[in-house]
């Protein structure tokens, strides 16, 4: 679009020349049930209270640092909702898959088009459903990054640990990148630990959640594929080549994650950059996780239960945790401490904060019962 | 309608000669809230999962006693469903309240239209939203109580109590009544004691629990009342000569509870006798006494949550409690213990059995809060 590093974006900031975002919008996301369903999943809702939904807030930070360069991958069923709540897109932004084949193939196909359609395309990979504060540390984060893989790294953004968490993956540093305050080479992605392991990684240091944010070349991306996997990284050229033989060729790619098909042996080959950010990073992976961050961001001295949604629709008595009033009736609640409730029109969850990751298990249930319309 | 003692019943079953039962049917029940609300009142509920409101179980218990003889005293606005689930009333055994006005006015008001329609009767009123069990000891109690009342008693059903509850009266058996076995006279009436009084009245003996059910002349009825309050069973009996005053007398009276108004002063006077009665008896005066009801009756070994309604339509992982699942929605539960769930179309309760009583609040909540509707 203009040969200068920086144009004007949407939002009167600069938009980054040639950076492109790419959106993998997926994922069931049954431990959200019953707001998020399969046939509208977390990143369709807004479950912040902020009036934009998840894929929304994604493209909203986005949009000052990329301008209009998005490419949006989602399942065939969500493309139609994707373009509704993001009217401002270009038709061909959204890329709608025929069936889920994991991260590698949706962000995969994502960097084949990209590499025909802008050869100086730089592309970073944002999950849909995260949410994330401290806006300017992230765009500050993406700048260093796009730095970083002008220069041929696969870029992640580390998130500078706060405490043991169990429930992320880590990325080990092995030292620093020459030229890039701060940057690091990675020499090893970890699979979610144990707290104990987790307590020691803090401890030792040189290690990062890994929030699954990538920024790369789409060549390079696809040649570090291609390294490993040269028969994927062939069909997405193809595909992107020839976007008519998708339907027959999607079907025969792997469904295989991004981290193992790629970051991972990339790391070994010392491949792989990182970038540490310290913003405030989450994705929502249960109603306990929604409740910290409705809580953290509610004024203090609150009291009673969290409410996502129209306060007058709920009556708590000695109360606490988080109801969630989706369906216009009036939820009262009385004597229960870390409660959670949510209601929507065609069915109501209680359970607890300490006992949200369970709830994928009553979908689980839903669906031996043949009760699937509710799932 | 016969001079034979007995007559044979709707069921097959010998009706007592000239016994009317007498079904005070009023009582907001918040504490039922939100299956019982002001414009369906628990008596109008099918609590028990038994097909049967516990208006109907109540006619059903009493109909092999009294065959077609009933009154039933209800609120103008519940006449018309009171007379849609008892069709088989005579159209004038049903009497509206143009207000309520307690249970003395309810109940004196049947006895002042008895007294001029039967000479002879003998009346004996039951709350209409008591669930009891072990039907042929409570036809018995019956029976022994219309044979003293013949005798111008005014007669109590005294349950044997088994635990020491505070939350029922209790009456005092002064001494055994010549010529009935089982039967005492009552000196006293005691309002609900503390656990500790209630402990003490059952190891001194002597105390039952007072259910509010009455045996007596409705002649002598109105003529204790008379000694108290004559003006009182003055208008009742105004009243009953010309029914068309009722909206005109009806709102002088006063609203006071039979047991002040006559049992306990007649009591004093040595007019009241007690016939013993051992039948299960429950008032569910919340959800926690629901819960219990239907735990005594559901399958030994049964796991989970006790469900009224549907089962289909309650998904429930590791909790136990009571789910009334009442508006076709689906409900889960995960992880809660002794939990009280109740969804409906326009509102949904979540609460534990131990804050069953609660709930009152949360319906004066939404008074305060202009949401009468809701209750």
């Amino acid at each position: 679009m203009s040969g200068t590093p920086r144009e004007v974006g949407a939002a009167g900031s600069r938009a980054l020349a040639h950076v492109w975002a790419v959106i993998p919008a997926g994922g069931a996301g049954t431990r959200l049930w019953p707001l998020s369903r399969s046939a509208m999943p977390k990143f369709l809702r807004d479950l912040t209270g902020s009036g934009r939904t998840l894929l929304q807030e994604t493209h909203d930070r986005l949009a000052p640092l990329v301008g209009e360069r998005f490419v949006v991958v989602t399942g065939a069923a969500h493309a139609e909702a994707v373009r509704g709540q993001l009217p401002e897109l270009a038709a061909d932004a959204v890329v709608a898959e025929p069936s889920p084949r994991d991260s590698m193939a949706a962000i995969g196909l994502a960097a084949a088009l990209l590499e025909r359609r802008d050869p100086e395309a730089v592309m970073g990979s944002f999950a849909a459903d995260h949410v994330i504060t401290h806006q300017d540390r992230f765009a500050d984060a993406v700048r260093t990054a796009v730095a970083v893989a002008r220069e041929d790294w696969l870029v992640t953004i580390g998130i500078e640990p706060t405490f043991p968490s169990a429930a992320f993956g880590y990325i080990h540093e092995a030292g620093p990148l020459a030229g890039v305050e701060g940057a690091g080479v990675v020499d090893q992605f970890v699979e979610k630990p144990s707290v104990e392991t987790a307590t020691e990684y803090l401890a030792r240091g040189g290690y990062r959640w890994n929030a699954g944010m990538f920024v790369v070349r789409p060549r390079v991306l696809l040649d570090l594929l291609a390294s490993w996997h040269p028969e994927f990284a062939a069909r997405l050229r193809e595909i992107a080549a020839d976007p008519a033989r998708l339907p027959e060729l999607w079907p025969e790619l792997p469904a295989i994650a991004l981290d193992h098909a790629v970051a991972e042996p990339a790391a070994a080959a010392g491949r792989v950059a990182t970038v540490p950010a310290q913003f405030g990073w989450e994705d929502i992976g249960d109603f306990d996780a929604l409740a910290a961050l409705l809580d953290q961001a509610r004024a203090a001295g609150s009291e009673g239960p969290i409410v996502l949604g129209d306060d007058d629709l709920v009556s708590a008595l000695d109360s606490t945790g988080l109801v969630v009033p989706h369906s216009g009736r009036t939820v009262a609640v009385v004597g229960l401490h870390d409660v959670v409730v949510v209601d929507t029109p065609d069915a109501v969850l209680v359970t607890t904060r300490a006992r949200a990751q369970q709830v994928k298990q009553v979908v689980a249930g839903l669906k031996q019962a043949r009760r699937e319309h509710l799932t």
